[in-house]
């Protein structure tokens, strides 16, 4: 039996994701620039930078996160039609690419280089960036996405389901990170959230029956933070490799060669300023060809380096001889940092500034829920807009409103026997 | 090739169950109780009433609760045994039983009826009650079961096992009921929570580091009622089929013949006192008949009855004709529900003694944390306890420990034309 | 700040669902059907009979597959829509109401009781009579669902759908039964299945590269077939109810009395044939009341029957006391069984009439696959299309094509030490 | 209130796995070899390759996947203990150490790259050769680990735990790539298989009323090994990694220089045959710092080589702008591939033989089942034991035992508009 068979030919591109079975990718402009190494470049990025250190299942990558709020997005426009709110083709598009791009400016290790690699420059404005240079290849397909990521599109609810409190993004990383992780107080039920939203005077809110949904989710929130995502080891583990970075920065300032892969040696070699990355195409150039291996692979040469701090340093992370770390609500006071480096110095036979490389102290904060503008507002059967910290008999939201702020020294666990 | 086969016979039993995977039964006194009339009679007892009306996946009994409580049970002995904690096995057998057999005094449809059938009597105390019947059959192989459910025992950790706010017994329902209500905001990582447990000064307590897990038990505890315990499509339906046990009571009272199933017409015609429960042997026994099946296939044979308040109220229930409900901070008014009354009598030509049958006005109320006594004491690692409503940078659970009250008030549909 | 509700209103109808998170009721004449009293009969109707005697979790009903069919209907309808097969509103919902209607004519316990309360009837027959007693009722807006059922419609996939060896109906089944028994190994992947459906020359055929997921999906029902459906604990069970429904009807065919839930009672009065059933009113009627509950709470009554082999038939049930059971691949030989009866009548002073409701002997059989015309078709790339029994380098689907015949006997543990 | 805290200095090490929940650290001996580097080098071999370029979610490590070996191996100790079979402590951490060191010999990409990197060598005498290196520095505490693995160990059934075709290897990686590639259908219930497991004379067998299970194991194997162990994408890509490593090799023996990380450039400049790899400390210490950074950073660095084979090469695998590729079950004639190679030629200005570089034609087979020595057997009730292949009314697990061999090739998509 033979059978005619065009209908194959213009298949669906479907991917399989262990979360929600299927992701499917409609479009052939969204199928084009997942295929840009751009965005194929986001397969090299791991979502949780060094977590895995703690959770070994958390490999999973920004190009996969990316896909996944994707898929949310699609159930959601769905959900907001049903509901009677009218997007139109173009604006879906516009939001899906909005939501697919939202973080191809990240860098390697994710957060915890943002700062050293370039310095004021945050990943959202290289994420426009690259908006911008794929708008220019797409011949100005992607027009409608910047405007809504920039929240310069009439429709704001659109803006507020790539960014807000309850956007597409959260809602997929949490559930993502819990999974991976094997945390799975963290997972969310994204399906009932999305199910519950509406869109009120251009606004994005939720259905007061989900009152119970958002809570959790804000608690949810909470714990992966303190779990998870300030976890004391990969807090460690992170800034060793920011240390890492720190120092080779120095040693080639000083004008030692130290072996790295081209597009790191660039930024290892060159203070980045935020005009000078967007007044070039140099720098973005080489920013795109920059993932996780670029740097792991140069820590790992530099393990054998003659510099003993950086040597140091880079042992303690490959082989995961992480350090001991401490955590307080108060800072640690200064009479013990100097008692510390002091032992140090002599433990390592190190100089002063040399040894301000072992010891690491800062601080970490996190409010689960920030009431302001981009408030999460419960909608009742009256009509009634309400602030979900100011919902009556609620689990007073509003005290996880709060920063809080926790302290941490780490410093290698050699130094514990002479404290 | 042979094989002795000798090692086969003596086999575990092994029980399937879609959340823990399998259930082993260890020891032919736990097995022999679970194939007891007593236990097998919680195969026909819904552990959650009429909420299937709602979710429809809720059907499991409190046979499967029970089992479930004891496999977690199981793993917890195994996990304070590891930390250094002593349980002869002669306790663990004990605390399994004290488990297996907490719920073995609920009658149908679980909490709903428990005032209606007997009055001023808690199915705890009924579950003590046949507990004792069974301790004379097993020739006193349960009395350190009963000494421990009854606190009575020096190990007082034992008793908190089975009773208190992180016990086996919550820790098994909100899993199992949230897995199948489908509402998975409830879930909650049971093995997490034992994997943190530990003794100290003969009290469970909680490792700090297990903080945002006993957080999140909370709010997940608190989710689960109003959700799904407190639903008030639910609440309806629970109320409806009291007023059909109050109405076949007083019809039966004025002399009237009711069909119903002999146990059940039993605990309809004999009103039952605290001391005549306990004093006879008879209402044990003929309770020890009661089930779910009894209450609902009189109810479905009542639907053709003449009375036409009874007649209405069962038609509705079994045809799932449900009222219409509202839900208030406040109580609902009395004029409000005096016109209400008035307007039934009316449209369905009742009395009005017969309309007070269609009108359930009631409130419910419910506190996810109760500080005190029974507190979820957290463990730090400088030996500190702290009540986890004090811990601090908490979530102020505190604020979860008021009693919330919701009022409500339920009427048929047909009445909300002439409102 | 205010918002007009109207929207609010007609609000989507929403599940919760264990299995697929949501299931999402569109349409009011769906909605209409399901609150229908015919419909709700089969909340008190589980799926599996007493398979719940050995998978504790087995208490799912035919409410709730009905549901997940139609849910799985649902998404099948926009794949072979996005596939360009062309299906209108009106098939749509034909062919969603016929799948929900499917399993309408089941009475209590399923296939247990089919051939004993109404001989010569099958559930399908009943089903398609009480679809138009509901076409009746919703003014003929059911007819294109009725032919969709009885492939009188001349787009003859949509009856595929229904009633095929890939139709919703085994695609619900199988993920619900093995979700519920916590038999994981027959969990199928739904999604994927579905994913690979198409429609060529208006027959639904599975694209080749769908092979391995078709060839699982009929190896899992091979499994749950042996390691559930027919159980031996399950058979058992279910056999000695079969007993006690002939010894019941047997007793009032001798003018005893016995009490019974009236439509219960109805059926054991009367002897339906196939006709009678159909002629009138009356029969579905009554038939339209029967559930689980007035057999189960009818047999409970007779465990107090002064007929002693009713009474041990139906302690034997209650009280979940199964009885040895044996299965071999041979029949059990005559001499053998005469044996056993002997035995019987002796150790309960039985009649031989009344021995043999004490032992059960009879056969099971199944074959996993059945080719023909209701063959399962790959579509390879070039257009050909195969029967999956003979597509290359396959497992030998022809294989699983023969019936495996199963032999058991049965008799209660007493007789095990005569024997 | 104080206490004191002895007992909590020497916890146990729990890690969070998505799969298993938690999986425990017991013993210090193991818990000091995960934390040996040349263990903690698996973190940096994803199990699957380039898989995640199919299926984003497979990132996961060997390391990983040791872990959860051995979690299975703790429980089937466990199992087997109860049901009589004797495993001394050391034995069972002899066999725990045998299955956490299995995969430590893996190179970079896994399987991919055995061939290429190190010619006759397998992974498993790697393996064998750090264990002994381990041994060394562990003062021979694992001498018995060694024995089990290499079967010199009396008790046989601790050596198939490790390497048979039910092995605690296989149940982990095939639940462990199914879970992670989402490919759902691949899951297997390796609870119940160890739950069916049993040692009879000295060899591992399942009783039979785990036939099902193990038929389904074999099922699910043979699906993941079609459906993702030989994906056509994956298999193109892996082939590209090959002729990459290929080109390189050629180059650099040519006297060209490459940048690459120092163990990746030793492995392309040196030709390390058996017996240098095992003769001297050298090579085994630089593949003990080799991982796929090395590889595929050193590939990223080759995009901009001046050799344009290497380039076209590394830009296809790095961009993922992979080949079509085709399959077969015949050989593709040779006439095809000249002409290819032709047009290849003239298309990319290429001599002969860098023109074969871009075709790849190769085969790849699998047989899901081989009988023989290392068969699964069945045990039965009456202690015969019978191989699942001889099985009566079995599934023909025969069928499975032929090797199944499919024929490819792939070459650059620019090539398909000129054939």
């Amino acid at each position: 039996m033979q059978y005619n068979l065009n209908a194959l030919a213009n298949k669906q591109k479907i991917i399989n994701d262990p979360i929600y079975g299927f992701i499917t990718i409609s479009g052939n402009l969204v199928f084009d620039i997942i295929e840009h190494p751009y965005f194929q470049r986001l397969r090299r990025i791991k979502q949780l930078g060094l977590t895995a250190y703690v959770y070994p299942g958390a490999l999973h990558t920004r190009f996969h996160h990316a896909l996944g709020a994707m898929h949310l997005m699609l159930t959601c426009i769905e959900t907001l039609r049903s509901k009677g709110t009218e997007i139109s083709a173009e604006e879906a598009e516009g939001v899906v690419l909005a939501i697919l791009l939202h973080d191809i400016g990240h860098g390697p290790f994710s957060h915890a280089l943002e700062s050293v690699l370039v310095k004021g420059v945050n990943h959202e404005e290289i994420s426009l960036l690259f908006m911008h240079k794929l708008n220019e290849i797409f011949n100005g397909k992607l027009s409608l996405a910047i405007q809504i990521f920039q929240n310069k599109y009439p429709k704001s609810f659109l803006h507020q389901l790539v960014s807000s409190q309850l956007d597409m993004d959260r809602l997929d990383y949490l559930k993502r990170d819990s999974f991976f992780t094997g945390v799975s107080e963290g997972i969310i039920n994204s399906d009932r959230i999305i199910s519950m939203m509406r869109v009120v005077n251009d606004t994005l809110v939720i259905e007061a029956k989900g009152i119970y949904s958002v809570e959790k989710f804000i608690i949810a929130r909470r714990l992966m933070y303190w779990q998870v995502y300030l976890h004391k080891t990969v807090l460690c583990a992170e800034n060793i490799l920011v240390n890492i970075l720190k120092r080779a920065k120095y040693l080639i300032a000083q004008g030692i060669e130290l072996p790295a892969t081209p597009p790191f040696a660039y930024f290892l070699k060159t203070e980045i300023s935020a005009p000078k990355f967007f007044q070039t195409n140099e720098v973005a150039e080489i920013f795109s060809k920059l993932d996780d291996y670029d740097v792991f692979a140069s820590v790992k040469m530099w393990q054998w380096n003659e510099d003993k701090v950086l040597k140091f340093l880079c042992n303690s992370l490959v082989d995961r001889k992480l350090w001991h770390i401490e955590i307080s609500n108060q800072p640690f006071n200064q009479p013990f940092q100097d008692t510390l480096l002091k032992k140090i110095q002599e433990l390592f036979h190190l100089s002063y500034e040399e040894a301000m490389y072992f010891v690491i102290s800062d601080s970490v904060s996190n409010s689960a829920y920030k009431p302001g503008n981009d408030k999460i507002n419960l909608l009742y059967r009256d009509g009634t807009l309400v602030d979900i910290a100011d919902a009556a008999d609620q689990l007073n939201i509003s005290v996880l409103s709060h920063t809080v702020e926790k302290f941490f020294i780490c410093y290698p666990k050699e130094c514990l026997v002479i404290l």
